[in-house]
């Protein structure tokens, strides 16, 4: 595990007490999304997954936005990947020439952690800014907070795998609502609706999202919670729950002859707080692979 | 286009800038569904998405009713569909002697709208009067508002392909609470279960949904809410987000170079109202087929 | 139908005008789940499905708790089914060498009933005292309830097929934040993100269970009321609306020739309550297998 905590241009990275923090830090841009954060966001989450210090993960912004979307420096040009990536388009879009959408490989890499995320979401979080944290594990909101599904008010669509997020957190009126009409709204609307899970002052905003990933720090195997949300996100596409019982009966008797059960039981039979000796790096069951996805096609 | 408004039977169908509006128009039945009715939905919503000065369509009852359900005229024959069509039925219903229901056929093609659907429940919602409305992407209701997913005190099944849609839009608990019970309820348990996202007096209710409406109109690229609420839709069922991560690169890649783009960015920064240039009717991107429809089998 | 109650160790079962209380009954042990009591609640559903008398099933807990979870009697060996079963377990767990999850053989059970299902929560339910609840079809709290998905705690991982069912009754922010903090909370909890349908008073958790489950005895169909949760709850894997089109379509024109729908409609214009004469045992349309699985690989 690194000593020293790794650099990123447009990250802030650190570690504390088990909590790694994980800064968008481009404050003078709003945060805006370029593919650089793109790629520091997957790496960054590369080694809160190496790093067993890392209990919980808490993404926020730096300044007075979370991300406040792509960044449109480019002007006119800014959604023209194509053009961007040198990629020869004909009359439409095929395997050959489809370029992976910057913000899906953030959704998905967050989809695919195994450790547990926690949206703290300080202010605008807009396009990208919000479609990234759907594949969090909890968002919470500032009341200061913002929100937008606006592709639609710039001519593209819905990115970053958020059609199947989005259903699957707030529901589909929701989800469509929004989407439709790509109006901004705030903190007390994505509350009702379901987006985010409390609203804060902005200065307990942190502390509030640092109360939830310490009571997983102090509590939760690691190995469990890694697996845990793992089975969630991905039994949420299964077909059957045949498929989530397959699933769960390798895991409880795998887990279940762990050293970890064995703690965990008796922690609470002696009503003291739990020390599970299991490591996310060395100890997840090989049964599934927990890191796997599906080739892009 | 059509310059004359098109003529229907059991609807009136009138377009207001941008907005069309499609009323239930048996108020002496309290709009009782009949198969009249579902060719004419069917209908009326080819002309919508045909229509590009359409940008929005409304969907309410004349009088006092939304729907009342189906039409119960013939009686204890009212669902003998068998009967009704000179199906040939055995013991039991195969491939062969299968009528699809024709509930379904109007959900199966609100479903495949390119235009954002909204229903405005003036009265009463019940049996297919509601289930019609699942697959509209938002639903407000007036204080008049009754609804009831009735099958089971007919000693029928839910139909209009509801049971896939209804727990997508609140949740498998209220989805089966209604359907085992059968029970009517009022706008304010419909609100406080997400089945509509506001409750309106009733003088309020349509300039309500127009006002969503508008915005929709006024503000968001044409393909770009047609594409929206079809990945949406479609991504509801699919397994994995890698699907959606498949779909959304191409799309993003597809609209991001397009001349709707580069306008939505453009009038973005120079915050003036975009005038967005792409037609449904031209300019939906051909790497998927917007207007599929599994085999009925 | 028996006319004697089937005896059970570890549960009472009493049926009473149409409604069968299957009363979880250990309550010295706070009802702690063993592979006896899930074998009984196998057997006790069994029961259910075969009597036609019974239209609905209501589960509550005798004592202070609904159920406090997994035996924990054996200590730090409670979860190692492994040794329970004599299972000769390598590094990892395949499918020769694997137990089936009881949590998950009562979950699946549930899923699979031809009655309607009401959880009465009148105590603490944690672990399996929850995850088995998820697969009912409406469920109702005490003040005095106590819930948690307790399972990270233990060193453990959510079973029961919970992944599957959780997040489709409450979403994926509460699935994911309940199971990742292993944290157990309160009834109003429960009610705000929607686990529970209402909150009572102890004193009346009981009688508005069974004022629902009266709903649904007097009113509703037998045979509608086994098909319609049979198929919203297979429905809410479909990849596609299309799968319920069919599934539908075959319902409807089945049940619309059924002396039920007859007796319904007639009832209805009579404005008089109905007396359906089919029957679950009998009646229920041979074009689905209605108690289908699939297999465990």
């Amino acid at each position: 595990m690194p000593a020293i905590s790794p650099h990123f241009d447009t990250l802030r990275y650190t570690v504390d007490n088990g909590i790694a923090t994980i800064t968008l830090n481009r404050p003078e841009k709003l945060n805006a999304f370029t593919d650089t954060m793109m790629q520091e966001i997957v790496g960054a989450l590369d080694v809160t997954d190496a790093d067993d210090e890392v209990r919980c993960v808490v993404f926020t912004g730096a300044g007075r936005a979370f991300c406040a979307g792509a960044d449109l420096s480019s002007g006119a040009e800014s959604f023209n990947y194509a053009e961007q990536h040198d990629i020869n388009v004909h009359a439409d879009v095929d395997v050959d020439t489809v370029h992976r959408d910057s913000g899906g490989l953030v959704a998905l890499r967050i989809f695919r952690s195994l450790k547990p995320v926690i949206g703290a979401v300080n202010g605008a979080a807009v396009g990208i800014g919000i479609t990234m944290q759907l594949p969090m594990d909890i968002r919470l909101a500032s009341t200061n907070a913002r929100f937008g599904f606006v592709f639609g008010r710039r001519g593209i669509t819905p990115e970053a795998a958020s059609s199947w997020f989005l259903s699957r957190v707030v529901g589909m009126s929701a989800a469509l609502e929004w989407c439709c009409t790509g109006r901004v709204f705030d903190a007390d609307e994505a509350l009702a609706r379901d987006l985010v899970r409390s609203v804060h002052a902005p200065d307990d905003l942190l502390p509030a999202a640092y109360a939830l990933a310490r009571e997983i720090a102090d509590n939760v195997a690691p190995v469990s919670v890694a697996m845990s949300r793992q089975m969630i996100w991905r039994m949420a596409g299964a077909s059957h729950p045949i498929e989530a019982h397959r699933l769960d009966s390798r895991a409880v008797q795998s887990r279940g002859r762990s050293a970890d059960a064995a703690e965990g039981v008796n922690a609470f039979l002696e009503k003291r707080q739990a020390r599970f000796p299991d490591r996310v790096s060395t100890d997840m069951p090989g049964f599934f692979d927990w890191r796997s996805e599906p080739p892009f096609i």
